[in-house]
């Protein structure tokens, strides 16, 4: 595995492993994975599922500065690049790329790839800029890399369906792969940031998960409305004391609509159930898509 | 030459194509040039100088409606793809693209790609949103042709700078060609829009040219600043009674900045002066760069 700094060098490289792996009829497979690094078991499983998947498997270790407002975690979001490299190698990259931000924006840019309507909703409300961020990023990441598949984790729902959103719009030729999220084996999805829980609110993040699995049950209850069971939700979740909950929102997936309807829950389009809520001062997200 | 109209099609011949032509490193170049169609000496000259630097030519004919504004030109904007076919095999295309309006927005976009500061002077304060269309529908473009070189005429110098910026934001892998302003053998700049006018206003439309070369000769005097320059050129314009100015500008290129100093002509930024100007109901644009 080799692990690079520059754009052009990684551009090189990849040229050139391109033609060394590519078969009789010229095609080869690049795999791609962009995160922010501080990377746990979720991280890895996409490598894996890149590695079954691809010739060529490029990890990208990068935290944008665009996609953070300026009161967020940017300076204190977790990094440790060496302990990274080693568990990407482990899970199968055959590259990582981890630029400076210098490196990724030598000048400030004056390009922004703007999804609407999309982002309005969920994280895009309580994160303003943050999704411009993620896809102008994902879009320079796209074009150092020019990845044929592209593995993305569902704990950022909004996020894939933003990507597919304007990688369509675009006609970027990449297929975004949707990826399950890990969890903990008490349930607790996995994240960069559980780091930062202590123990209290770790305990109480569990409710997270748990109510999305209630939220199963509730749904499948005959006269079940969206607003009945929205409320159900807030009410476990404040359940727990420590938990400040963000936003309880149900939509239709990928397209981030209000669901709508007298049986709400038995249309033909999936429906996505998201939370955002903080403990202390950790912002943790969840999420669940229901098929009927 | 083949006449393609699907993305999909495109996307599987050039890929043929590439691999053709590829020298024994494997290697082969694509120069790329977009149209509105309509094709002029303009058009063909940019169109031989690809078929001169590259080994697959590719060209494309699309009215994008994203970048015309509502009173704008878009339904009347002269359109001719059996000529435009035949004059662009005769400059050497290989492939020339004439997607649909519903093959290239099968749904209403939802994403942009706005390019800010340098957008928000000449022809993008006169036409609010334009820029974001050129600049959404280029990449479009880009990502579908993927090509080594595009090619641009400088008659659109603003035009030429965003796409620049936003290829160099984004990283795009491409390499943006300027190429010089193609002129009738009386100095008007060659443009679609010119079989608009009629009689009178073809005549008095050659101001401009002429105004662009008394404003070298202007900015050679010792104490010429940027608002006399401005204003001289304002003056001769105006002498032509059909003449109605939607602006007259001088900046930096490309940075589309605004020229100060002292001696303002003599620093060694490359200084545009631009012009859009109304005959009748055609609006023309010309401009001519100069290098201290």
């Amino acid at each position: 595995m080799e692990a690079i700094v520059r754009i052009e060098e990684l551009r090189s490289k990849l040229k050139a492993a391109r033609r060394n792996k590519a078969n009789a009829e010229g095609e080869v497979r690049v795999g791609f994975m962009p995160t922010l690094g501080y990377m746990h078991e979720g991280h890895m499983s996409l490598i894996r599922q890149a590695r079954r998947e691809c010739d060529i498997v490029v990890v990208s270790i990068f935290v944008n500065p665009l996609q953070f407002g300026p009161t967020e975690d940017f300076d204190k979001y977790p990094r440790d690049n060496e302990r990274d490299l080693s568990l990407a190698e482990g899970a199968g990259a055959d590259y990582v790329f981890l630029p400076s931000v210098t490196e990724m924006y030598p000048a400030p840019t004056k390009t922004t790839v703007v999804v609407k309507e999309l982002t309005d909703t969920l994280c895009g409300a309580s994160r303003p800029g943050h999704f411009d961020g993620v896809a102008t990023v994902v879009t320079k990441l796209f074009n150092i890399v020019q990845p044929d598949r592209a593995y993305f984790g569902m704990k950022d729902a909004q996020q894939v369906a933003v990507i597919e959103q304007f990688t369509r719009d675009l006609n970027i030729p990449v297929q975004i792969v949707r990826c399950e999220t890990l969890r903990e084996p008490d349930g607790l999805a996995m994240s960069s940031r559980n780091v930062y829980l202590n123990e209290d609110e770790r305990k109480q993040a569990l409710v997270l998960s748990k109510s999305l699995s209630q939220a199963e049950s509730w749904m499948a209850e005959p006269d079940m409305t969206v607003g009945k069971l929205e409320l159900n939700i807030r009410r476990m979740i404040e359940s727990a004391p420590l938990a400040v909950i963000d936003y309880v929102t149900i939509l239709t997936y990928p397209g981030l609509e209000p669901v709508t309807g007298v049986q709400p829950f038995n249309g033909e389009q999936p429906i996505l159930v998201a939370l955002a809520v903080k403990f202390g001062k950790t912002r943790l997200i969840d999420n669940r898509i229901f098929f009927s």
